[in-house]
């Protein structure tokens, strides 16, 4: 059963903050194990990551066949149902229209002291996208990472993914494909992130990864962090569905089951005014676990699932900033007026009529969002995520004249004379 | 000796290869030492604090006396001679003033098929900086944190440093002052990133940590990074100065002594087509280093540092972004036209009358800036980075119509029927 909470409860506040600071990751330690295959992948390369993906994924590999060819991304095609190739790009004509509007502007500008400043974006020459294999293998992964990539300029695109016993999604091949993905490995865990940071014989080292993955894959991020760059650490996902009494059940208790279908270890929240309402929601997520059959969702739902009632919406702005949800789905009247009472939230769904599915496939923002409170300080992927940002300076002589004594004052003041000659040779 | 290296001999791929990859970060372990004073302080709070301020700073304190007193800050401004509040003052405005023009924008627009989606920035609420105690105590640091938090709109920004002996630079308090700093703990080290972490009974926590600090503050930032966020992973400092013949060689070794005097393990590069100036700018440096009596540049210079000729500034490109380097001096003819070439620089110091010092102290831009090859896929701080970007979505009924069914059938397809779910019961 998820949680009741209720904030006419006298023991509200203390509830909700046990509540809020309950950990849902667990500290699975395999930082000795990745540490090892890192290592062996940085030593042997390609023989390296040909040993561990025969082990971890029990299929043959050699150097020559770590790569998909042309004629198995082309084939992918065929083995994908014809509406799906529509969906798929359809998709993919969306989320790269919205990312296109994230491209950074540069700024150049003299300023009154006759000194030129400002910046310049760029892209990063070479990126990694890892995309998980098995059951959770999406094509939406591959589109939500590849595309503001490509969008961004990135001039190598490489994506990695496992395929255990041979056996690939081929929407992930075809929406690779569809991004504009330049090289596809078959190769997963800890050694594809080591692959990409490092080189192998066969693939080129990237300057960055980005991309979900599981413990093995988040710890080799962790690891090599600083060697390359990361896009995020990322925990299990969450929903926080604020509902008013005209929304409706049957659609808010698909909305908390979509979370909870992810991850046993997924969070969905509903928090509403109305007691009826809550009442009615539980009722239709039970109704809907019992005609989908579906486990993980059952215990996601039991195990961290929460109803919060309020006695007023106005209670709800900072519960809501408090749990700083990746996902936030406004079910009432006037979502915008909550909206703007609320500072922290990965990504919000506005209304009755837009579910968070629409986000995560088709709607345009990007679904690789902050989990676990960390929207609190950090946004979800987008283009400047594969830019990097160069600044400048340019002094004329008066420029120089002008600024320069107090920089050199400054650089006395710190014991750093060599800053203040560098200075004061030039103003001579 | 600093090392040699032309273009012109034929081994020259190879020992340019062999320096880009020379790592100068030391791995000291200090994880185990780390993550018992995060444990403690998480555990003890103000308790801990103050038991390992003692301990590590050699000076006594209270729970009571960890906050530095609005009379204590006042106070500050009178133990610093007059001209050196100009000369923060120019540097905190003109910090500001460049940090302004980085406010990103928000989106918000309806799309062809009646589908809202934008995003929205807003400021993370509490940020901490950490400023480091002793020598490397600078007021620089303290304004090129605070302001660009506080002109992000940061409500509460927190400041820590050591005070080793009770000892602290009245300037690294009244830049704080200058910059609008809320609170000023004498704090340093792990304890004071795990105390603005999980708080204490002093200290309220923060939602994310940036400043530069020993291999300790830096552990304690990586190990508890996605509790709270964090700027970055900072190495080493470094300079690559690219020189023409008629650049000047004193200023030149000025420029390349004052990346070495910040550190022993910092890095100054000399890279020029005229053999002659190469000369003459190691004569300089070794002049100018006997004149200054400098350790530690000295030891840097010798250790790390280089000299670069080729044969023609065309070879310059792939090397300079081979390098990525944090500081990119270009002390040529037309520095513009070299800046188009290139990729990867953390922030470049354009032409014969720039010096990177001006950069450090008073030009405008940042000076917290990616090391160790980092430009490749990150930037240096900016006000971004002390905000988040929040997406959303907003469907009308006519826009889940047009694209909900794609979205449903990527959904089923990605055997996630609960999300499907969501979608179709709102189309029937």
């Amino acid at each position: 059963m998820p949680i009741e909470l209720s904030t006419a409860d006298a023991d509200f506040a203390g509830r909700f903050a046990d509540f809020v600071d309950a950990g849902r990751e667990t500290a699975t330690d395999v930082s000795a194990v990745v540490a090892g295959i890192v290592a062996d992948v940085r030593a042997r390369g390609d023989a390296a990551v040909v040993d561990l993906t025969r082990r971890f994924d029990r299929m043959e590999v050699t150097a020559q066949t770590l790569r998909f060819t042309g004629a198995e991304i082309a084939a992918a095609k065929d083995r994908i149902e014809p509406d799906l190739h529509a969906a798929l790009e359809l998709a993919a004509d969306r989320i790269r229209a919205f990312h296109a509007g994230q491209l950074p502007a540069d700024h150049d500008a003299v300023d009154a002291q006759g000194i030129r400043a400002g910046w310049r974006w760029s892209a990063i020459d070479d990126v990694g996208i890892y995309v998980p294999g098995g059951l959770a293998s999406y094509p939406s992964t591959v589109l939500m990472n590849a595309i503001p990539a490509k969008v961004a300029g990135v001039r190598r695109l490489v994506m990695t993914t496992p395929t255990p016993g041979g056996t690939v999604n081929p929407l992930v091949l075809y929406a690779a494909h569809l991004a504009g993905v330049d090289e596809i490995y078959r190769v997963g865990g800890a050694q594809a992130i080591a692959a990409l940071t490092f080189g192998t014989g066969t693939i080129a080292p990237v300057d960055k990864i980005t991309g979900p993955g599981n413990a093995y894959v988040a710890e080799a991020k962790r690891q090599l962090y600083g060697r390359v760059g990361i896009d995020m650490v990322a925990g299990p996902s969450e929903i926080l569905v604020v509902a008013d009494s005209a929304a409706n059940p049957d659609w808010l208790a698909a909305d908390l089951l979509s979370q909870a279908e992810h991850d046993r270890v997924a969070q969905a929240i509903l928090m509403t005014d109305d007691t009826d309402l809550a009442r009615r929601t539980a009722q239709a997520v039970d109704a809907t676990l019992d005609a989908l059959g579906a486990d993980v969702a059952r215990e996601s739902w039991a195990r961290f699932g929460a109803i919060i009632t309020v006695r007023s919406l106005d209670e709800a702005p900072p519960l809501i900033d408090a749990l700083a949800p990746e996902h936030l789905a406004l079910s009432i009247a006037d979502p915008q007026a909550m909206f703007a009472r609320i500072r922290h939230a990965g990504s919000v769904f506005m209304g009755y009529r837009t579910p968070e599915a629409i986000g995560d496939y088709i709607g345009g923002p990007n679904h690789t969002l902050p989990t676990g409170r960390r929207a609190r300080f950090s946004s979800g992927l987008s283009v400047a995520d594969f830019m990097k940002r160069t600044t400048f300076l340019d002094c004329s002589a008066e420029g120089l004249a002008a600024v320069g004594p107090a920089a050199a004052r400054l650089a006395e003041a710190e014991g750093l004379p060599a800053h203040a000659l560098s200075v004061t040779r030039r103003l001579g």
